[in-house]
């Protein structure tokens, strides 16, 4: 398992159960490091509760009194930000953030740094960033959780981490159906269809296909052709 | 602001601060259509108290008995699933999810399923969907907690929303099928296959599923569905 090497900081919490929401986000997204800054309340069991497991991120959770301490090491410095400051920061979104912090991480430690609750970070905070990271947010109601903000650049912490690629579609064990097993599939609806009364043995063109083109966009495979022809066998029996 | 026609669906939800927790995700990220099937608990203080001021959402909410009932309108459906499937079954990543679902939303309105706190969807309740959205997560640790899973969706849907500039047109003249017309479509043939002895009534499961899966992967239109009452009645006035 990777785990890059990104630094959670928290800086001012003031309720627990948002840290331990924290440590959950991070380890589901394979990070480890947590650093928390004058947390209001540390340890406490809301933490524990809503760690939900994570356990071991809470009890090696680095506690300082400045953040300063909090990111001794680190080499680029991201602070999470809601609003637009009056200062002109680079400012990044949390995909281009996570990519830049991933790239980092080649050479060394990156901190991404979270404000309390209500308040955010302090400009005075903010000036120990390199960059701020904006989620962009519902203008009408930006109220983005402090440990909802983390799994969301935790994901793409993680996404950037694995090259962005998709989880594999699943290994196609059973082949399509070739070109000719179609064939003998469509034959054999149209004549149950001719049967049933449902086509219009004048002009069978039309309804037919259109159901090609259905059938063709699933692109069913052996197995599934076998079902239909076992269906379409089944009603030529009952109708004799 | 912009709010896509995305309904969040929270199926069996246990504990009713996630409700309020998934609330106030989806108010963040400008979502507002939320739907509940059989929650435990709600309306209930927790969920207000996590709301934290996205209250419409919660008393917006349709709460319901039934996923089908939930799902009712919607022309795409799509369930998160933390485990692989032994059936194989389409899965995206949610960045792809996000942007199918957006692309669709030029048509309709669709779905993001998500199950209960500790067993997720029920192999039933995911034949129900066009995709699995799978979020990649530590594999010694995939606790993410259900809220954090729609705080992660309802961001890639903002992304995609606010990366597709214009509304895409829609790709094709004849809307999809809705949920409830693909239902009365597969209860329709389900009866039919019983009628024709093709079904074994002791265990009608296994191919009906098989059946879905191969229906969901072509995503019939509203016409095409209606070809296909239209031959499954035509079998039923033959057989009599």
């Amino acid at each position: 398992m990777i785990t890059p090497p990104v630094r959670i900081v928290l800086v001012g919490t003031t309720h627990p159960g948002n840290i331990g929401a924290t440590a959950r986000a991070m380890k589901t997204m394979a990070l480890d490091d947590l650093a928390l800054v004058e947390p209001r309340h540390f340890p406490h069991a809301d933490a524990t509760a809503r760690a939900s497991g994570a356990d071991d991120i809470l009890s090696n959770a680095k506690v300082s009194a400045s953040l300063d301490d909090a990111l001794a090491g680190c080499q680029l410095v991201m602070g999470a930000s809601a609003r637009l400051r009056s200062l002109r920061w680079p400012v990044l979104d949390p995909r281009a953030a996570a990519e830049r912090a991933v790239e980092q991480t080649a050479t060394g430690r990156v901190a991404l740094v979270f404000g309390r609750e209500k308040t955010g970070l302090s400009n005075d905070e903010l000036e120990r960033c390199h960059y701020l990271v904006n989620i962009h947010t519902n203008p009408d109601y930006g109220s983005l959780n402090v440990a909802m903000a983390v799994q969301v650049l935790a994901y793409e912490v993680r996404v950037a981490v694995s090259g962005a690629t998709a989880p594999l579609p699943p290994s196609e064990d059973v082949p399509p159906a070739t070109h000719d097993e179609m064939r003998y599939f469509y034959e054999h609806l149209e004549r149950v269809m001719l049967d049933t009364g449902f086509l219009n043995p004048a002009n069978p063109r039309h309804l037919m296909r259109r159901l090609k083109r259905l059938f063709n966009r699933a692109r069913p495979d052996q197995n599934e052709v076998n079902i239909l022809r076992g269906l379409l066998t089944s009603v030529d029996e009952k109708i004799g």
